[in-house]
This record gives C-alpha cells, structure tokens and sequence, in this order.
C-alpha cells in the first residue's frame, strides 16, 4: 500500500446560516496534540522533532517519558514485569501527556497496536498520524538497534515481518495515513504538516438510545477510511457486504479498500439486483443463506453499501441471523442519508404491503460518505431532498429557512450544502428517534416524521413501485397537500403552502398533483388513505402543520375536507 | 354461557421435599377478600350476606360505601361530576375496604368493567366471583329499580343487552364464574362457597426483564380461562392463534372458548404441519401472510399453541411481523414447558442449519396447563423429562435430589410431579436467563444450559431429525456422557456418572451411547461437536459438572479425552 490517503477527509465546514455544528468546526489541527505512530525506523522521533520545531510545539518521546516514570529502561520493564504491564504504564503516560497543553508525541511502536492505547489517544482528541514505511526502509533504518528488547536473538526482518502483519491494520487506525518513501526527513515533515493543515475529521452525530446509542459519522470520503472507522465499534474485523448491481460497482472497491487497510476480512459479497423487488422474502433468504455459508458468526458485522432498500434488507437480514449481527449503515443515496440511515427500522415487503415483516436494529455506526451522492442520478438527488425539506418544516423557521435558501445549491450536488443536509436531517430525525425508538407514542414521536407521508403513500402506491413516481417525489407533493390541507383547517397561516409549494417546485420537485404526469381519482387516493398501515378503526390520519417546527397528528380529519382539497387539486371526483 | 367453571384451577399443591412455592401455597379462600361481581340483579348483595355469614365474614356493599364517603346518592355524584369522576371514587373506595381485614364486598355492576378497578381487585390479593345471570333472570329482578341511573328514561331490556355485551367479557377476568340460574339465593350461596373452597390460584413465576419482564403461570386446565389470564397483559382483545395439526384439534376448542369468554376475536388459526419441517422459511412466510392477511395489527397477540416447533415458528413471526407484535406461549409438551417458552428465542431452520434465523422475543405471558401434558405420548413425556434432569444438575442437590426421587412418577404422568417439574425448570432457567438475556456472556451464563447439549446435539445431527432420535433423548445421553467427561477430566465424583446414568434410565431414557439403536463413528461425532453453533476458533466447548448445581463452561478439553470416552462407550474408531 503506498497510495497517500491523507487527504481522505475532506472540508466538512457548515453553512454560516446555521449555528456551528458541534464536531463539524474542530480546533485547528496545530491547535491538537499530533500523535505519531508506526512501526520501529518509520521515523516517529525524527520527523515528530522537525514536525514539532515547525508548528511550534514541544515534542516527548512517550519511550523517554515512560523510562522517566519507571526509573528503569524500558528492556528492564519488559523483562521484570512482561508486556502487559508495560502497556498499562505506556497508556497512562500517554493519556497524561495528551491531557496536557498542545505537544508532538512520538510513541512506541507497539501503542497505537493496543486496543485501549488507541482508544486513549482518540479520547485525548490527539490527531494521530501512521507513518506508513516499507520493509526495505524500515530494515535499513533498524541496522543497529539490536539492544531493542524485540530484536534481542532474532532476526530483525523475520521480526519486522511479524510485527508489520500484525500492527499495520492497528495503525489503519490513525486520523492520518502518510505512505512514506526513501525520501529526506524534511520532505516527510513538510508532506505531514500539510496533511494536518489540510484535515479536518468528520463530523459524528450522537444517536442516543441507551446500550444501542451510535454515532452518524458524515463527511465526504469516508469509504476509503471505513475499516478506521469501523474497527472501534465492531467486535471482530470480519463483515460481510450487501450492496446492489448499481452501487456497487461504483462504491465496492473503495469501501473494500478501506475495509482492508484496517484489516477486515470481507468473508462475503453480496450483490442484489438494484429496486425495491428486492425487498423481498425469498431475497432475504438468499442473503441469510450467503451470509451465513459464508462463516459468518456472530461477531461478524453486516455492512449494508447502498439505498433504502439495501438498507432495509441488510439490516433485516443482520437482526435475524443468529439472531442479530452487528449491523453497519452506509448510505449511498441522500434518501438514505438523510432518512432510512437512521431510526433503525428495517425489514422487506409482503405481496399484502411495504414494510409489513421487519424489526428495529439500530446500527453500530452510519458512515454517511457525502462524495458517494456525486454519483446519485439527478432525479434521485432532488427526490431525497424532499426528505430534507421535510426535516426542515419539522425542525422550524431556522432549518426551513435554510432549506429555502440553500436547498437548489443542495439539488445541483453543492458539496458544503449535502453534508449540512444530512448533518441538519439526522440530528432532527435522531432527537425524534430517541424519544420513540419502538414507534409507540400514540400522538407525536416518531409519527410526526410522516408529515406528506398520508398523501405520499397514497400517491406512490396507485402509481406502482417501478419508478414512475419515485418516494420522496410523493413524499413532496404530500408536504404541499399537508400545508394546503393544515390551511383549510385553519391550522396555519394562508401563505404557508404556497411557501412550501414554491420552494419545493423551485428545487425542482412536484409540489401539487397537477405536477404529476397521471391524474387520480379522489375515490382512489381516499381509499389507499384508509388502509394506510399507520390507520386505526378507518379514520384518516395526518401529520398537520401550525407552521414550521409546529408539526401535530390529527387523527379526526373530516374526509370531505380531503375530498375537496382534491378535488380542487385536479383529481376526478 | 351456562357451563359452571368455578373449578377450572384445579390443585397445583408442591411436593413436600421442596420448599414452597412462592404463590403456590396461598392463603385458603376464606382467609381473603371476597368480591362479587356482575350485572345489577345478579344478586351480588342477595348472595354477598348470605355467603358473608356462611363464612363469618362482614358483609360491606361497595356503592353504600362511596355514598357514604361522598356523602352523596351514587346518581346525584353521577350527575354532578359524570361517570369518570365516580369511577376513580369508587376504585379508591373498593381498593381502601380490601386494605383491610378479609371481608365479602358486593360490588356495583360497572365497578369491575374498569379496568385500573379490576387492576386494584387483583392486586389487594382478593378472590373475584363473577355471579353470571342470564337476562330473563336480570329481567325479573331488576324490575323497580327504575330509579338507578342507568335506568332513567330506557327500556331495561335494552339497557342490559348493551351492558352485557360490554361487560361479560371483562367480568370473565374474575377468578370464579359462577352460573346462576333461577334457583334460591341459597342454592347459589352454597355453590359459591363450594367453588371457592375448592379454588385455587395458579402458580405464577415472575422471569424479570426489565419492561420486557412476563409471568409463568402454571396449573391445570388455564386454557379454558386463557381470556381472563391474557386480557390484563395485552394491549387488546384480538389474537391469531397458530398451532400443529396434532395439537390443535386437541386444544384448540378449549383455548377459543377460554379467549372467546373474555371477548377475545379470533382472526385466524393457523395450523402448520407438526414436527421440524415446519420451521422453514415458506412456512414463516405463509404464518406472516396469514396472519397479516387476517388484519392483524400492532395490538393483535401471537399465541402459540404447541411444542416448541410452534412456539419458535408463532414466536418469530409475532417478532417480525409489523416489526413485532405481543407473543403468548401456551406450549402444550413439557419440552417447551420447562424449556423452549422460558427465553425468548425464537426462529427457523435453513437448510445450512437448525435455529440459524430468529429473534430474541420475549412473550408477554406463558400459560403452561399442565393439563394439556396427559395428551403426550409416554415417549415424549419422558424425552421432556431429560431438560428436567438437566434442570435438577444444573440447580443443585435440593432439585437433583427431587429429580432422582419424583422423576419417575413424572415420567407416569402424575400431576403434582408435573407441576413442581415446570415450575422448578421455569425458575432455573429465567434466573439464568435474566442474568444473560441475549446470551452474551461468554462464560456460564446461558450456555450452562447447554449441558449434555454438545454430545446431544451431535448424535441428534446424525440421526437427523425425523423421530428417530428425540431431542430430549440425545439430551439425556449427552447429560451421561457430560457427567462422564467431566469424571474423567477429574472435575466431579467418580460417583456422579453412575448417579445420572442411571437416574436417566430408571425414567425409561437412554443415557449412554449403547443405549441407542443405532452405532455411531468416533469422527463423525467429533465432526458434528466441531460445526456446533457454540464453537469458537473449532475448540470443543463443554459445559462440565463439579457436582450438582456446579457447572461450568470449558474451552480446553482435549479432544483425545472425548475420542477415548466415545471409544470407550462403543462408537467405532
């Protein structure tokens, strides 16, 4: 591996509209502790010296410092009292060296290889940079260190060889990859210092639902650090992949990469065919079957690479096998970013309805990779935005207003406005979720979440699932027919749909039936309405509006208001 | 409804070598309040003082008493504060006179058509009677008491059809039914006093979960009053059954007439095929759609009527289908009674393996009639009987003891065996299970309740699972061979191989490998121990005795030990 993927985590910075995301505006990186970590002879003391001259910080050396606090050499601490004293001693000099003011810290090569040492060093909020050398660079630059407890009777290739197999996925781990060559240690220095300025981490979303919390992780380029981020929270560097014959092709080899730098076995790939007949059963039984020939065990995670529907039948498929895997989101389309990504709902369809066979499986983590939206077909993009505007007159005057003025740079794939849409959607989606992880509040929680979906579902079930009329295109006219209807209902002001109708035609989405490319009969939309899964005892059931932010369920809608609204809107009678 | 069936609780008393059951001793009838409940002119005051002096208990009238605590007639409370107000005066009322010393207390007719009214009854430890009249008999007496509330201005006919139709199956929760005909008020006094002597309450083990936490009940003939033990546990009065083919035209009738009492709506009974076959995938899909098919929602229960082949079939699909619905076990061998209802795991087969698909879904009750087990072929009663043993090890000698001592009265049916049998399992096994719910812990925890199940499950895989080999069979042998193993590995008595082998085979079960049909070969054994779902890294992992109630789980048992036992009890090298 010699590619430098420093640059991995691109600019995730916000909007000025919004208040600073927490995360998303970190301390400078030269206002960090810099933690170098690598093998022996990849340069941890040399470069960290000039890298620290540079910057103007101090440098340690955590070896000296550890040798300091012990009164003793480290070959005597390993020989009186064996490693996994060392590397409790090791971890506790670390921590209180990174608690301290800014400093560059060269650690041993063995620190960053133990699972709580790294952990430490993430806490501390230290930017940890791997040092990434090749064994022939490495061999020459140890000649001579043979007092080196590891190196002590054995030859130091055999070792180096060991060690490498063993650490080099551990050190995957750090923030920064820097691929370094035979090159002169001021050129490293320099190559560092300006992956450091040019990083910034991506920005976590805490999802917060007790021993199932899990955090959002978004940004643009995260596929190719993905076995960084996930080996912290998964119990074994092993997974199986479900993705579909759009995606991934595209995503695969990327993610595969990132998986495998951080020394992931994929022990299965599992390709379905793109849309939503995949959601089906005998689908499901497919993939448990694949999964499990595989040899996947119950650490073993589920990564689901791709839209809703992958989403839903991975992690399905995740919370049965063995009855429940670790499950791993990563959304490649802005519905699923913004939507499907979060809650924990999964499951597939029957002949009888959508969504009727499923269970809640939280993930253990969602890399939400806003560069993979660069590949979403244009439609699709302006379809998952509806979601958001959704989100937006849910969460008030403050995200709707940045819907309204942000959301046609978001439909044209603007970088800086996706990562804000999914950062904004998922911190509301998230809150809501929280308070209602099951769906059980009868009024609010996570009912509110289906404001247009009454209308939406209708729409989008008379019209088939073969993309003739795609979700969030349903879900849009459903907001504008929620504002219409909460207005004639006297529950908001008379200029809110033509608010949302506007902004939403704007972005290039239907907003009103007559957008759509059929028409409907009142008796038709009436009816799906009433056999809506979300009814009770027949009554028609909405998501009103008071205005944005302002959202209630109202389960006594009088069906000739509906009726009228549409008919006005253009529907047969 | 005419049938009298004050004596659907029969006996559930415990055998004197263990301590008493929590529950199952409970204070003789007339030691408790007594509290007559039913439609106005079913006689509750008539048939109250006479029972009252009978028993020589007071006699107190609930509505004389709110009257006299309001200080208002009950139509005056009526028509000032409405009917809610009086309801919660008149819980607070009954709840204080049943805080008190024993005494029989003539309810109003509404008073236990409240639900927290019944849910206060309950929990004061009162026997509820239900004194259930016929209309032309109401008729009769309810003429001149024009001047009651619910009589103002109506037709009595009209008022108590309506009554009763509301009402009779929420009076169906009451301990007692009590048909009364157009005999004298002392006929019906002495009958009532005959139910209640012979009455007793059924067993309940509580198996804490936190809010997933459910009871046991256990005791003969619950499945005649399933609706009155179900209704105060559900979120509502409809349910699918699903059940086998042998066991369903057994039970069925009873359970539907027992839920159809307390009002309960069948929407569907399900009947799959008996035996393993059915827990595949195409039947999980035809139990969903069915069950789906028949408008069951969020609140519709799942109940479970079988073995455990049903209750993991029902069991899954309640926990899949709508993302999960409330789950009954009313397992009908003692196999699922002592074990499979205890621990919420449920799911299929795939053709790669038994139980890999499923889910951990708690029941909201489990109602194990130990009346359904005299239906149970001698064979599977005894094959049952190896998880009782297994029960007995892993508790310790008090219950090994029991085991070695009862065991064979149970295996000839005797109902005091049986009870004790299942509620001492129950009891071990949802301790163990509360402790590791989703079986994580990776020492002792659930997986102590794999004893004998490593040798089982390898010599029931390769007699496959047609009824050659029951489970409870290969369990037995594998507790020999557990024993045996665990001798030779010097961790118990040499003594304690012999004491379970043959406590086993007094009981009519095989307990060692030639005691078995068929030959089996070293390797394949071996072969089988090594694929166990269990296996970690293809370790042979045990679960070994010190002695009864010391077990432990063991990841080092050499695998020349197992082959020179498996040689050693015949299988060929």
């Amino acid at each position: 591996m010699s590619r430098n993927i420093a640059n991995a985590f691109a600019s995730t910075t916000e909007v000025p509209a919004l208040p600073a995301w927490p995360g998303s505006s970190p301390p400078a990186a030269h206002r960090r502790a810099i933690v170098l970590v690598g093998m022996p002879g990849a340069g941890k003391t040399s470069i960290g010296r000039r890298l620290a001259m540079r910057l103007g910080l101090p440098f340690l050396d955590a070896d000296a410092e550890i040798e300091a606090a012990a009164g003793l050499p480290i070959t005597d601490i390993f020989a009186r009292y064996g490693e996994a004293h060392f590397r409790d001693g090791e971890r506790r000099v670390i921590a209180r060296l990174l608690a301290g003011p800014p400093i560059v810290l060269a650690t041993g090569g063995g620190a960053f290889a133990d699972a709580r040492t790294r952990a430490a060093i993430r806490a501390s909020g230290a930017v940890s940079i791997w040092l990434h050398c090749r064994m022939p660079t490495l061999l020459r630059r140890v000649a001579g260190r043979e007092h080196r407890p590891m190196f002590l009777n054995a030859d130091p290739a055999e070792v180096l060889e060991r060690l490498m197999a063993a650490r080099h996925p551990l050190y995957a781990e750090a923030d920064i990859v820097i691929a370094c060559s035979d090159e002169s240690p001021e050129t490293t220095t320099r190559r560092v210092q300006e992956a450091l300025e040019s990083w910034q981490p991506p920005a976590r979303l805490p999802v917060t639902l007790g021993e199932r919390s899990y955090e959002i992780v978004v940004g643009d380029g995260l596929l190719a650090r993905a076995g960084a981020l996930l080996a912290p929270v998964l119990p074994a560097r092993h997974a199986v992949v479900v993705t579909d014959e759009t995606v991934g092709p595209l995503h695969l080899p990327t993610l595969r990469a990132g998986l495998e730098e951080a020394g992931f076995a994929l022990l299965a790939e599992i390709t379905v065919p793109p849309g939503e007949a995949s959601k089906d059963f005998s689908r499901l039984q497919l993939v448990l079957e694949r999964m499990l020939a595989a040899g996947a065990d119950r650490r073993t995670a589920v990564i689901a690479l791709g839209g809703g529907v992958v989403g839903d039948l991975a992690g399905f498929a995740a919370a049965i096998a063995l009855r429940g895997l670790p499950f791993v989101q990563v959304p490649t389309t802005l519905l699923a970013q913004v939507d499907s990504s979060v809650g924990g709902k999964t499951g597939v369809n029957l002949a009888l309805g959508k969504n009727l066979v499923g269970a809640f499986h939280q993930p253990r983590i969602v890399l939400a990779d806003t560069a993979t939206l660069a590949t979403l077909p244009a439609r699709e993009l302006r379809a998952g935005y509806a979601e958001v505007a959704k989100h937006g007159l849910l969460s008030g005057e403050r995200l709707w207003h940045w819907c309204e003025t942000q959301g046609e740079a978001l439909v044209r794939g603007e970088s800086e406005a996706l990562v804000t849409a999914v950062l904004e959607s998922c911190r509301l989606k998230s809150a809501v979720v929280a308070g209602d992880e099951r769906e059980e509040s009868a009024e609010g929680g996570r009912a509110l979440l289906n404001l247009g979906h009454t209308f939406g579902h209708a729409l989008e079930a008379e019209c088939g699932y073969g993309g003739t009329l795609l979700h969030g295109e349903a879900v849009a006219v459903g907001l504008g027919l929620a504002a219409s209807l909460s207005a004639r209902l006297g529950h908001c002001s008379q200029e809110l749909p033509g608010r949302v109708i506007a902004h939403l035609q704007a972005c290039g989405l239907p907003a009103r039936i007559g957008d759509l490319p059929r028409g409907f009969s009142v008796a038709a939309l009436l009816g799906r309405m009433r056999k809506d899964k979300k009814v009770r005892d027949g009554a028609l059931r909405f998501v009103l509006l008071r205005g944005p932010g302002e959202a209630f369920t109202a389960g006594d809608v009088p069906a000739e208001t509906v009726e009228r609204l549409l008919r006005d809107e253009g529907c047969a009678a």
